[in-house]
């Protein structure tokens, strides 16, 4: 709480909103503010990489921990592999080298010596040039390959099934916290199996536990897809991916499964013999999610007064704010505080129990009160002397704005947080998807299509107070095109997000060529 | 397991040690030995970085639960701070970069391009030259005083406790796993506070956490005591460090923690507000442990035949083995092993349950049981068709050695594995200080000490058998001064591993200068 003073003060508990501008207003300094105000992270002076503050590193643990539990579960063990990648691993793979060379951040040189920087001035400068440059993991395909290619030897040894917890750098010329940044933490699974089917079990079951976590823990309703040849990871055979809208109805790629073939076992020798000694190559995977899913559940659930934090993942799920007035009542009030807090923290809820801030500061009780809406906390409940007489506690849900509050007995309300915890999670969820739902179009001619996306430009929708994102979801029969994919790309800033997996097939012409297709396609503006 | 066929084959359960060479043949080889058979770890082709094996990571997230909650509990909060250090902020302290300036990895580029490389052959190079170099953080009182500058702006913003879980990098010229590598993983608390006092409390609080942790946790003893001038952290007022005595009788330092007074506060200008609005510096502490405990578990743990973990931080606590020769009971003994594990999987142990193997891989019975053995699980069972009809299974402990082997009756088993577990935890710890106890002397006068560490050289103490070091812990009056520290080192490679903390003062005589001291020093070899 210490460092609650960066966020704009709030003046009074009486204001219409607690973040300006407001999602309408200008969504994306919207997005900028409630990070901010949530306390969530910060911007440092290294160009692009972000310091993730405790709230937010809090969030960042219970997305680790249940994802990594879903992990284990699914037969995967975790291990660390270097940082640092010899440029000659990297080189192996064509497409994937030429997909990341130009985000590198290339380590030349292993320590420093006093001399001439380059502004002219005495300092230290770099020494001891590396005779081979090392490449800042962007991704770890290559370095993992070369130990996967000394742990396979035979058929016995497979499937491997292999997750890492690490940071990785690309450097993006044009970052925004959490959703593209230069440094950013990540999970990074790396599987080799004797036969395609099963790489391409497993691509398709981890693209599955990506989708359950994303709905059931996050609630975000996300669309399971494959990318179009233009869209997918430089040097897999297929990607899969889980798409979200986001509430300015931009798409949010959530979390890829990447079906690799056999170009990686190529790359790094990865051979097995089989029963009858034949040696054949391996097949492997890769999947991964990032600290961009923090992003994701910022712009899915805050609301202009901050952070709506999904029960299951957030940091905290109550915070009781003793009113302390009255010196005589004080110390009992906050000891009727600490006790209900410590009845609570003994209920289960997913995994761990229900998390509990007393907030005894001596802070204005307004001020109080919307720092914990800006961060989002489910719960907020408050405790006066009166209400400690008659056994009550008023209690406010972060999911019904910042004005409803209700009395509520002290036992009736321990018996029921599990359960009001779990409808704040539900009532999130539908929220996102019923938005989605909204703003999701079948659309069946190029005239529509660039109707939906095209008609309003941004002035014009920022006068009208709608957002500067026209469109959403369009629904389309699409048969890939890379050219069509590009010019879209230039012409309205909206991609092809992927070819939805569930759904029937549905026989149909292509709005861009006219081709016959089986399937529609998901198409959207996107982060 | 996949992974197992790497180490040297087992040819028959009847070996007298699975490790060649033995503790007393070749202390260091053995060491490398017992990392690769027990599948903990291994070298990587990018120079000093190794990739920690699952069973090892696993290790090591024990090792991280554990610690993390001590953390948490006491007040501290995760956070996440940039892997990049800009070249400046790392200046800003002039010892610290000096202590620092010859081991750091520095990004100067940040993509690759088509040209010459050094070998004179067309491929990628480094390209886009940043106008400021990065240093690869390895270490992060800089950046995070950075961060800690701008959240620290009044007393109410005092205490601030943080730590950070992350790799860090120092380019070593001499690597060994775990205990010296260029990229390592390891935990750094930062914290800042209002007075002298407060920090130094923190400092000695957080060193009293490590040592609570290696005793009860690691079953490593150790010595709580201060460092001398020559070996603080580069930038420290005081360094105080946990020592621990490894089965050669050289030390090991596990872990340190920093009184930085106000040296890194004035380089990142941390500065506060008192409540009569005086400005002020704040104190700021530092403290860290690192995968290097990994090392110090095998060097105090293992044997001839490979890694013995305590039951605390074991991956996993028991394997068992059904015995499944005879097809007609296969099955049967198969469900019997698999229902004793599900019981045993019930029973609480150290803030998780016991974790059990089923280990049902048709391989040889000897080489499993090695396999085992090396990795060091605590406690084997075997379960047969006639042990099924008893209701009794085969237990072995990885304390007594790998012939013994009893029965018991498997409600028993079930019964009393929490308190064999815990006996095996506290053999451990017992064992070790036993050995620091035999290995560590009072010595007075100098030529005392010399024989102590000079007296055989290591080709003789290979010939005899007894391994390569003399010597151990020495208790000697000592009065702190820099040649003298240095002259020992270069004479016998000895440095004083720090002034105990523990036990009442005893005036005495510094036994190489002769100047009165009240307390005496440990002096050892080291890792």
């Amino acid at each position: 709480m210490s460092t609650e003073k960066n966020a704009p003060k709030q003046s009074a508990p009486a204001a219409q909103t607690a973040i300006t501008p407001t999602r309408a207003q200008d969504y994306p300094e919207w997005y900028q503010q409630v990070v901010r105000a949530a306390d969530l992270a910060e911007t440092s002076d290294v160009r692009g990489c972000m310091v993730i503050k405790p709230w937010g590193y809090a969030l960042w643990e219970n997305i680790q921990r249940s994802l990594d539990k879903m992990f284990k579960d699914t037969g995967h063990k975790n291990a660390y592999f270097p940082l640092f990648i010899p440029l000659s691993y990297f080189e192996k793979e064509a497409e994937h080298v030429e997909g990341f060379a130009k985000e590198c951040a290339v380590v030349t040189h292993h320590r420093l010596k006093p001399g001439v920087k380059a502004d002219g001035k005495q300092g230290l400068i770099p020494d001891g040039e590396l005779q081979e440059p090392l490449v800042v993991r962007p991704t770890s395909e290559t370095i993992i390959g070369a130990s996967f290619a000394k742990w396979v030897q035979s058929y016995r040894d497979l499937p491997l099934l292999i997750n890492q917890w690490a940071n990785v750098v690309r450097w993006e010329m044009r970052t925004r916290l959490f959703l593209r940044t230069a440094e950013f933490l990540w999970q990074e699974g790396h599987t080799a199996h004797a036969t395609s089917e099963e790489a391409m079990e497993e691509t398709l079951k981890m693209l599955e536990v990506y989708a359950d976590f994303a709905e059931n823990w996050m609630a975000m309703p996300v669309v399971k897809g494959e990318k179009t040849e233009g869209e997918r990871f430089p040097g897999a055979v297929h990607t899969y991916c889980i798409e979200a809208m986001m509430q300015d109805r931009k798409a949010l790629q959530a979390g890829t499964s990447h079906f690799l073939g056999q170009n990686f076992a190529h790359a790094s020798e990865i051979k097995f013999s089989d029963a009858d000694g034949k040696v054949s190559y391996a097949w492997t995977t890769s999947w991964g999610v990032s600290t961009r899913l923090i992003g994701g559940m910022i712009m899915t659930h805050a609301d202009d007064d901050g952070m709506v934090l999904p029960p299951r993942l957030a940091p905290s799920h109550i915070v009781i704010s003793p009113v302390t007035h009255k010196p005589e009542t004080a110390q009992a009030v906050l000891d009727y505080c600490n006790k209900l807090a410590a009845d609570l923290r003994k209920i289960p809820y997913f995994g761990r129990t229900v998390e509990v801030e007393v907030d005894n500061r001596d802070i204005r009780g307004g001020d109080k009160t919307w720092q914990w809406i800006k961060k989002g906390i489910p719960v907020r409940v408050e405790v006066g002397p009166r209400d400690m007489e008659q056994d009550s506690v008023f209690m406010a849900r972060r999911d019904r704005g910042h004005k409803e509050k209700t009395s509520v007995k002290r036992d009736e309300f321990v018996a029921t947080i599990h359960s009001v915890l779990e409808d704040i999670q539900g009532t999130l969820f539908a929220r996102a998807k019923a938005h989605r739902e909204q703003n999701t179009q079948r659309i069946d001619s190029r005239a529509e299509f660039e109707a939906f996306f095209g008609a309003r430009n941004e002035a014009e929708a920022n006068e009208s107070g709608g957002g500067a994102v026209k469109g959403g979801f369009a629904l389309v029969h699409y048969a890939p095109d890379r050219k069509v994919e590009e010019e879209l790309k230039t012409k309205f800033a909206v991609t092809c997000r992927c070819i939805p997996l569930e759904g029937a097939d549905e026989p149909g012409t292509c709005i861009f060529t006219g081709k016959p297709t089986t399937r529609r396609a998901i198409f959207a503006k996107s982060y």
